[in-house]
């Protein structure tokens, strides 16, 4: 097994631990038809990258600074976070309308829109709830903030779409809220429920903060590269979506007028002529250092999110992110 | 001018100042196109009834019981009721593929259902971030809590639609959810951050939730009987989309054979026939006791809700929220 495995083995207790705290959560819930739904939302295969983060970041201090955060809380707190992405992605499958993810029927396809749209505003509500009763006033405007930063990054890039305007700069805007926000919250509130004061709560934030870029731009490269076996997308799924992605914006800002051009055209034209050009795109995108300018730049962000670690004392949770960081970087699906 | 005229024009500087408590909240919103989604979202001829409901239930208390509420404080806290009820409003007219609303194109007719799905979430969680830091975590509880049986009975409705069930007691199971939880939740705030205790926040919710109730039995009332000049929608439009509302349910439930033959074809029947029946159904349920019935209903209701107004010292919160009652009663719009 290559390393990142052995650390996905070795998070799998911590994950099923999350989806204990869940299941128990979701008994709560009156109606049947409601509950049954969300399961089917939160349980499809999730890695729980989300809460697994926040309770790393909760135990990167020595328990002797610990504030004493019981156990049965920070799963409590952890799992808001995959509830938050849960309901993210039940509204965006309504908005893409999209029939499958992970290789299982979406809820709006099962369910039709309005269950999703629904199922979504409860886990949204539940966690909001759920993150001020276990982490106070200070965990809900973290939450909150990120949550508020992924809908501006959505109508950004809407905005982006329909002038079809594209830059790094621009990129790194949307990114920033549509993953990194929720991602770097998760380890901010994880470090901050155990007792870590403003300068550690930092440290947390740009690891997380960078982590979740890089996350990004490797699943961007993983559209173009990847294994459809392992990935269970097609190869170049974003450019026929008319996806602007970093290897594509580099080569769009920086390659010769000829890559340009015909990149351009291609975005201009319909979706069954990008479909038979991807080879040729993959061609170009390598070739002028699209996949290379992307792969550098995931790379150069992993490093800052490790050094943010540099912060915190050495030990199995500071490992274990520092792991995560290498995950990121050589996951294949 | 009719007495519940008067009353709305004294309300009217109280319903200014709401406005201008979002108009401030919405100038931190980043993005500019998600800020004026908002705004055509939030300021739609709105009565702000439930903001309303929340400012006078926290003025029931002689001032030398208050909890010392700072004015602002309390204003932003009102304003939440408007944002769940607007985030509510955003994705049932996605749900409900409506195209207006108060005479104006829904959000998702101008710029599509991504653009109200998301706009509705970020009002949500706008609304429990300042639910949060204004009313603490009795408040965040409270209306995460109506939230949560918004939904619920939002899937009941469907559950309830699917097997074509019907009975008053799952109509008002419905309609607690659906109305009277959120109104219920903002009086009972209201009183809460004024300093009321337990006593008091149960009589202020015992009044919320009744009028809750005998304001959408009277919005059923309106469908069937009102003035279309003034209800702004066509006669007999709950018929026509196959909603069951109280004054059919009665009949169905107690009417002669007759009658509830004829009632159960047209509902197994498309729009076009029911449409063609509207007036039918308008003679059977006015002869059956059908509308009596819902009017006795919404009457018994507010009465209930007065009742409880009762546990408060005379004066001119407790006169308008009584005087509320009787605009419930008597409104034509």
């Amino acid at each position: 097994m290559a390393d990142h495995e052995v650390l996905l083995v070795r998070l799998r207790p911590e994950a099923a631990k999350i989806d204990d705290a869940m299941r128990a959560d979701l008994a709560e819930v009156g109606n049947d038809l409601l509950a049954q739904v969300l399961r089917h939302g939160l349980f499809n295969g999730g890695k729980r990258v989300r809460p697994l983060l926040a309770i790393f970041a909760s135990r990167l201090l020595p328990v002797r600074e610990l504030g004493g955060i019981d156990e049965n809380r920070l799963y409590r707190l952890a799992m808001v976070f995959e509830y938050l992405h849960a309901a993210s992605l039940l509204h965006d499958d309504v908005i893409d309308r999209a029939d499958q993810r992970r290789g299982k029927a979406t809820v709006n396809k099962v369910w039709g829109g309005d269950a999703a749209i629904l199922a979504g505003d409860y886990l949204h509500a539940r966690a909001m709830l759920i993150a001020g009763s276990e982490g106070g006033q200070r965990a809900l405007s973290l939450i909150s903030a990120a949550t508020s930063a992924m809908v501006e990054a959505e109508f950004l890039q809407m905005q982006n779409a329909e002038v079809q305007e594209f830059s790094e700069e621009k990129y790194f805007a949307v990114l920033a809220g549509k993953t990194a926000a929720l991602i770097a919250a998760a380890c901010e509130t994880g470090i901050m429920v155990a007792g870590g004061g403003e300068s550690e709560q930092l440290a947390a934030r740009v690891y997380g903060y960078n982590l979740g870029l890089a996350f990004q731009i490797v699943d961007d490269l993983l559209d173009y590269l990847g294994d459809p076996d392992k990935t269970g997308k097609a190869v170049g799924n974003d450019l026929v979506e008319g996806k602007m992605t970093l290897p594509l914006i580099h080569v769009l800002e920086t390659g010769g007028t000829k890559e340009r051009g015909f990149l351009l055209d291609l975005l201009a034209a319909d979706r069954t002529v990008r479909s038979a050009n991807i080879a040729a795109v993959q061609a170009i995108l390598a070739n002028a250092n699209g996949f290379g300018h992307a792969r550098q730049t995931a790379v150069r962000l992993i490093d800052t999110a490790r050094q943010a670690l540099g912060r915190f004392p050495a030990g199995p949770a500071a490992e274990i992110l520092h792991g995560l960081g290498q995950y990121v970087l050589t996951r294949k699906k």
